[in-house]
């Protein structure tokens, strides 16, 4: 039974963090915001999962009560907003990146670039820190090999 | 739209392990059959979040057929079935260390033992290989603190 004041399940850790994103949607949201940089809501919309609007408001409305990003008024285009990851949200890059290792060996049929798995595995802490530019990286060299 | 074939909305890595693990249960059954050892169908069905016997079921027998989790008869007891991780599953161990620290911190009111994010941080490498003797160790440890 849910606690009645908290509505947690549970205090375990991994409960608390599947209360946070374990749904069909707030990882992929994640991935969007943390790993590829996005920060518009039209960008967000447009990822090739084809979240409906309602369940993306939804989700980012839940983030930000969670202190996982935040929202401003676009400075150039006042009807926009901006969503940012915080320190906090930033932290789940781990999380994000061993999940997406994890799944690029185990799916024969990744979208993911190759070489990536054992290229995090092989220093995680760079990827921590860098892995922006680091995936960048990968797919450049793979577009090279295969021309 | 997910694709006819295979039903995945995306061959993103991150979407590929949610189509696994990304509902409100799943994660909580690798949490027990990874991190805590649990091998028991009762076992399973006796965790302080409560899951219904049904969803259980399914939910094991949906990770036996992604090659997670292997089912066997229990040698001691013949009505009883005995599940555990394959390599694969096993590859999660990483998955579920980076979002029980994350969650640790970020839940004032966590039930993980003190100490256990700043020390899996320190050294990820030596929990990969041993966290159940390092988490026990921590607990051991805020016991005797707290004697």
């Amino acid at each position: 039974m849910p606690d009645p004041d908290t509505g947690l399940r549970s205090r375990c850790p991994i409960n608390y963090a599947l209360e946070i994103f374990g749904d069909r949607w707030t990882l992929l949201l994640l991935r969007d915001l943390i790993l590829l940089g996005k920060e518009h809501y039209r960008e967000l919309l447009a990822s090739e999962e084809g979240i409906a609007t309602n369940i993306l408001a939804d989700r980012l409305k839940r983030l930000e009560i969670s202190g996982i990003i935040t929202r401003e008024r676009d400075p150039e285009d006042g009807r926009q907003f901006i969503y940012r990851t915080t320190e906090e949200g930033l932290a789940l890059t781990p999380v994000l990146l061993e999940i997406a290792a994890w799944a690029s060996v185990h799916d024969d049929d990744t979208a993911a670039p190759a070489g990536f798995a054992e290229s995090f595995y092989a220093d995680r802490e760079a990827y921590y820190a860098n892995h922006r530019e680091l995936i960048a990286e990968l797919i450049k060299r793979n577009q090279d090999a295969g021309e």
